[in-house]
């Protein structure tokens, strides 16, 4: 799997080949065929492997400090796609690859769909945290704009056409928006 | 030019051959090479028209019809990359593959830069003849938050994991709420 988003956030899924796949595994075409089928397969189980393993980001915080609060994890969850970091860039790069090409591989929509789905949950949550009295739909939408903003950002920031401080600032500034506008502070 | 976004919205920028693309436009691969010297010309001045077809979008709107408020404007000038026609997603998948490949394709950057900065001064620009009393750093990262959401929303639209009425709500809101920012509605 680790081998498949190195050759994705190189190639685009349009310039993955199994060879390269299984080169870069150091393993056989047979066994990778094996293991998951099909190309779809592949592009399915990589797609899964990213979202767990953007899941496990970290910011190298010392685990022994002092919990944080909701508005800092809140800030921290959506930072995290935003750190000079060389498996931040290569994950977030394969899922704009798998994104973008599912208009051409529609069996993918389904699977991205739902981790965007659990990504709005997760810093809808968090808002909700913060902001007890808000209305369910209003934390969504909410999570929608501030997950969808981060997105963005994120291609301006990996294509080299926006300073990665600036996009962090850009999100902070946000979120200080986003929960005004729920009316708590 | 307008064969050169359809074979990138098609196959990508790595998947660009100028076989292919002399084939769509119904000339030999000679001409191409002798009008844009060689692939990085190639991109470069599609990117240019890509920019160029961008600015020319329009409504659909009865020209005849009465002017529209800046509140308006601003919203429709947001609403132009939300449109379900078949040159808004052209051109946006051409774009975002443009701005995927500057990670491989640094001389890309440049004019990748250039082309959002002059989005982000546009919408500045007319939050501005909202917000007369606005500072112009306010509306510069207003502009950009704003452009920077239509970006992340536009790329899942695209993708089929989002639909297209819904971004746009998302859109108009997040109008809203940078209004409210800047300290006038």
């Amino acid at each position: 799997m680790e081998a498949a988003a190195r050759v994705i956030a190189r190639r685009g899924v349009r310039g993955l080949r199994v060879e390269e796949l299984a080169a870069e595994a150091g393993v056989s075409t047979a066994l990778i065929y094996y293991h998951f089928k099909d190309r779809a397969g592949i592009l399915r189980r990589t797609l899964e492997f990213i979202n767990d393993r953007a899941a496990g980001y970290t910011t190298g915080r010392d685990p022994d400090a002092a919990p944080l609060g909701p508005r800092q994890e809140l800030e921290q969850a959506l930072l995290l796609e935003l750190q000079d970091d060389e498996l931040v860039r290569e994950n977030s790069t394969a899922w704009g690859e798998l994104r973008a090409s599912a208009i051409f591989e529609p069996h993918l929509q389904e699977d991205l769909a739902r981790a965007t789905l659990i990504w709005v949950q997760e810093i809808a949550a968090l808002l909700g945290r913060i902001c007890p009295m808000a209305t369910a739909s209003g934390l969504t939408v909410a999570a929608e704009r501030l997950t969808g903003l981060v997105e963005g950002l994120s291609m301006r920031w990996l294509s080299g056409i926006l300073p990665l401080e600036h996009a962090r600032e850009l999100v902070l500034d946000a979120v200080d928006a986003e929960l005004e506008r729920l009316g708590q502070r």
